[in-house]
């Protein structure tokens, strides 16, 4: 049995590689649930759509979200009604988001829901949310945005989409962390896995809610040896999103060794970037054991072939 | 100043009418919402949706609810996930549900929502809801239905829609209308108009919830001689939906008598149909004006001509 924690692209790339080396019913997918919200009523989880979507075959590959044939007839109706439309929701995409608020609603955890929307999806792997309750990523301004001044607290797909994260930010902060519950079977199974993986995902903003939730780092902790991470930063930038700014911003550094420095004390070992080899003892020198390999998933070869050395590093 | 009282499709259609003959903008239909209901996590309005997508020239002729053009993908996809589907929204049709779910939710009333959604399709009257509070029709089964024994109390469109009104009802009831407000304006616009018309909508899940609001029925009593209603029921029959059972099984004449004794505290005039021209005495009997014309609005232009009659009836 596997587990991997997860948050969008990065996590899904590497679960997508992952299927193709082992039997996807043997994993698990811990999903990062801090991005989620309340849109126009509905309940959107960004993170496991991606995750499902991915698994499933009908991710977009150029967007980063949503799905490859989408159409947007209520988003186009909704803007000529002038309702908001920053958040972008396809037609398909709408009916998942209809499904979990109507399933919600009626008392099905979240982990309930995601499990059927899966299988719904033909989706094998376990996707799991990190909690049933609500943790959101909660982001301090650094600077003026449109509308909301410096100071002000903005939730993460006000930051990540609606400002396309072009501004800087100060703070950090995962409301309702510190009351939520890991979604029953997380700490069990991380507690059972023969490996952990944490995936090349935002150390901040998609693994740190996950961190955040009391019993997950000290059951990663506890596994540290199994613990196998993939650092999401490659020569010091981010291949997507803006882990490599937030990393900087947040007084961290902004490399692998950075990474390994977030990671050490419940991370036995990070897979850096061919392109880092350079960095291999500072990642050591940090308590973490290095592993160079090729990280950059362009291909779902190259997924396949970072989920083996992996999984070889987990051995 | 007018002030029309209107249920679905018959209320909208003389709406239609209306709006040919007089200023559109003196015109304010209070529109019943004992049918509203929340679907997927999204505040549905089928009545208000049907008068606003009529008068907008929109409303699909044929189903008698929802968009004349439109798409039904969200739907769709909504089925392959096993979701419930059996209240059918359309994609555009989900655009008005997603703005005013969002503006609820953000605190604007339904009144206002309904203001906004309304002037966004071009439409010139004032659509008012009966009520900003919950008000919502419950009807009690009189024999069983799949997945409801006799005895079970059900919200309206589960009878209306799911179970295609074809099963028999013991009891109604508008659950929240004890507390319920009218909604600002109401009672003002029904003391100060030229004319109050009650629309051929059901007298009993169109009307009556209305009337069960507090002081609304008080306020149309206060103007018995203004008030103009139109029968739904024309030779025995409602032209659409369940009217005509409904009354039998619940104690009244399904008739355009009937319609003037459930009417007689309030209306002081009833329009009857060229059908049911042979009955204009007994409606007189029970101390309510008859006014016999042609009611079956196969035609705007039938629409606008009884119009016409209404309001020649309340001068």
């Amino acid at each position: 049995m596997l587990v991997a924690l997860a948050g969008g692209v990065g996590g899904a790339r590497l679960l997508a590689g992952l299927v193709r080396v082992v039997d996807p019913t043997e994993v698990t997918a811990v999903v990062n649930t801090g991005d989620d919200m309340v849109l126009h009523g509905l309940y959107v989880s960004p993170d496991i759509d991606t995750v499902v979507y991915t698994l499933a075959g009908r991710a977009n590959p150029v967007s980063g979200w949503g799905l490859a044939t989408e159409t947007w007839t209520v988003m186009d109706e909704l803007a000529t009604l002038g309702g908001e439309t920053w958040f972008r929701l396809g037609d398909r995409d709408l009916a998942t988001h209809l499904y979990r608020t109507h399933r919600l609603a009626g008392g099905a955890s979240l982990r309930e829901v995601t499990a059927e929307l899966a299988r719904a999806r033909g989706v094998r792997i376990h996707v799991v949310p990190m909690s049933d309750d609500p943790v959101r990523t909660c982001l301090t301004l650094a600077e003026d945005a449109p509308g909301a001044p410096a100071g002000t607290e903005i939730a993460f797909q006000h930051y990540f989409v609606r400002l396309a994260h072009a501004v800087a930010i100060s703070a950090l902060r995962f409301d309702g962390a510190g009351t939520a519950r890991p979604a029953p079977g997380v700490l069990d199974a991380i507690g059972e896995a023969g490996a952990v993986i944490a995936c090349p995902s935002n150390p901040l903003v998609s693994l740190g809610p996950m961190l955040a939730v009391p019993g997950v780092r000290d059951a990663l902790r506890a596994r540290r040896d199994a613990v196998v991470a993939v650092s999401p930063i490659v020569a010091g930038v981010a291949l997507k999103g803006p882990a490599d700014r937030l990393l900087a911003e947040l007084g961290h550094e902004s490399s692998a060794v950075g990474v390994a420095r977030l990671y050490a004390d419940w991370a036995g070992t990070l897979v850096i970037d061919e392109a880092d080899a350079h960095l291999a003892d500072a990642v050591e020198a940090e308590g973490v054991r290095a592993v160079v390999a090729p990280t950059v998933m362009s291909t779902p070869a190259v997924a396949a072939s970072l989920a083996r050395t992996v999984l070889d590093a987990a051995r």
